[in-house]
């Protein structure tokens, strides 16, 4: 959400110049995207968003991103569109960081969805999920089930810190992560950062999706779980189901759930708060004290694990 | 150069709902202007920039600022023309703070200024000398000459902390202000932070000024002298004659120098190169170690006071 890598105007003009885009007139930092540095880019023959990467992204997975990013341009799906250069290339340098141009989308996203954003929402990531059918490239989901209980292992003592007792309740999701998982759901391509930062709206539709950094190769129904996380709670903590089913009622216009994906779905939805959480906290717990840019609060996703462990009714069942 | 002030979807409807200038269709967080919050707004007519003021600008000062670029963009100078709500007002509130809308000026601003760019960058400084006359709103320049001796006071041991020796040399500064400082050159409106980053050229030319947060009413010859010390340095602390001479070439495009004024040039670029030298000091000082954001650092116009006091051969005499 900042811009950590400077550009000036005679490394753009170079930069620029490999691709077939026409001359800068305006270019600007962005406050956009998880920890890389944006731009927007105006030029004499259309608008782009220029991405440096920063450390969080690790390079050897760009070009699953960015192919992701072009099949899914390819089929039609509202997402940013690479650029290649003059030699086709999508991964290109710049500062010695990798950086890619991709069209700019307009859109606007929104703090509180509604319910009718929740159910357009929905219909964005059922149609993501159906978009990306077909494409090869292959990613494991690194932030995935599997990762959570060696990733929580060092940070015993930090969720202790935010409240005690969190270590051990913490633990018993990670065990009850272990017996029953979802393992035999239907896999494809997952966002796996579907927030509404994420989203663009146009009108009150659904207008684009973007910010890929996290996609990988994992169960669809954990995409939903997370993103019901992000979309269907409250300021105040509760759960909303009129959202939740909303946004189920958008995803199944593009894709419809099997029974056991309805089934899993709280299990899911449960593991992905687990899985924010303890990013967050990892983050909270590795910024110094008076530090100017204060990391996101893991007890909203505390709360959520919370509300998860007492079951949410209407939604979904324990499979 | 952040985004201090967060607007939501709703805060952004329900402002922009207050002019005639159509919905939102894009909204971005921009890293740009001096510690205000910049977003750029595209409706369904046209582009703009929001401005939240953060606690830099005096909330008294900004009819004066918006005024001014109000009156700018009536003369035909190109700077951001501030857009009146639907009852006329310039000057708004968001999330409790000051507000205002203003059109989006294409352009890029450079890092390295060529020769040929100080020479549009002076016109561009020139036009603004010329297209403020007239402007009755008066603003006394707080950070002028009379202000830095009562400045430097608390900041003494800051100096000293820099550089052993350097609060007594920066006390002989201030005593050659106080006994020779020019006082009778034509006065009007002065930008006062004339710098690269704060123009734009489109196609080479001198394109539009920005960011008038701390323009004044203060002698015209004292904004050349802020903006040579800005333009026409090397990176490794040099003055370039030849930039200075173009850069007053192209502000006499505009407006012509009297004697008095060439004469007073090398005092006055010394001591506005004193006045950034002490806000970087005190924006430094307060600054605690290990913060995220570090502010720019003083000891690059701590150079350029070096090479005032041993003059600029070739640009201009002492009076």
């Amino acid at each position: 959400m900042a811009v950590y890598t400077d550009i000036t105007d005679q490394e753009l003009e170079t930069f620029l110049g490999e691709f077939d885009v026409g001359a800068a007139v305006t270019f600007k930092g962005i406050a956009e995207g998880v920890e890389n540095s944006n731009f927007m880019v105006e030029t004499t023959v259309g608008r782009y968003i220029l991405t440096v990467y920063e450390r969080r992204v690790d390079a050897a997975d760009l070009p699953f991103f960015l192919g992701l990013m072009q099949w899914l341009a390819s089929r039609g799906y509202p997402s940013a569109t690479p650029i290649a250069d003059r030699s086709g290339a999508l991964l290109k340098s710049l500062r010695g960081k990798p950086a890619a141009l991709v069209a700019f989308l307009p859109g606007l996203s929104v703090r509180r969805p509604t319910v009718a954003q929740c159910r357009e929402a929905g219909e964005g990531l059922g149609w993501l999920h159906q978009a990306a059918e077909g494409f090869d490239g292959r990613r494991s989901n690194s932030l995935g089930q599997a990762a959570w209980a060696p990733f929580f292992a060092p940070l015993e003592d930090a969720a202790e810190a935010l409240k005690p007792g969190l270590a051990a309740t913490i633990k018993g999701d990670l065990a009850l992560f272990a017996r029953r998982w979802p393992r035999d759901l239907p896999k494809g391509i997952v966002h796996a950062d579907y927030f509404p930062d994420n989203v663009f709206f146009l009108e009150g539709r659904f207008g684009a999706a973007i910010d890929f950094y996290f996609a990988a190769w994992d169960q669809l129904a954990y995409d939903i779980g997370a993103a019901v996380n992000a979309w269907c709670f409250e300021a105040d903590g509760s759960f909303n189901l009129t959202r939740a089913q909303a946004f189920l009622e958008g995803y199944e216009r593009r894709r419809v759930l099997s029974a056991a994906e309805r089934a899993g779905l709280p299990i899911l939805a449960h593991g992905a708060a687990l899985r924010f959480f303890l990013t967050r906290l990892n983050d909270w717990d590795a910024t110094p004290a008076g530090a100017l840019v204060r990391p996101k609060d893991p007890m909203e996703y505390e709360r959520k694990l919370a509300v998860h462990r007492e079951g949410l009714p209407g939604f979904g069942s324990w499979s």
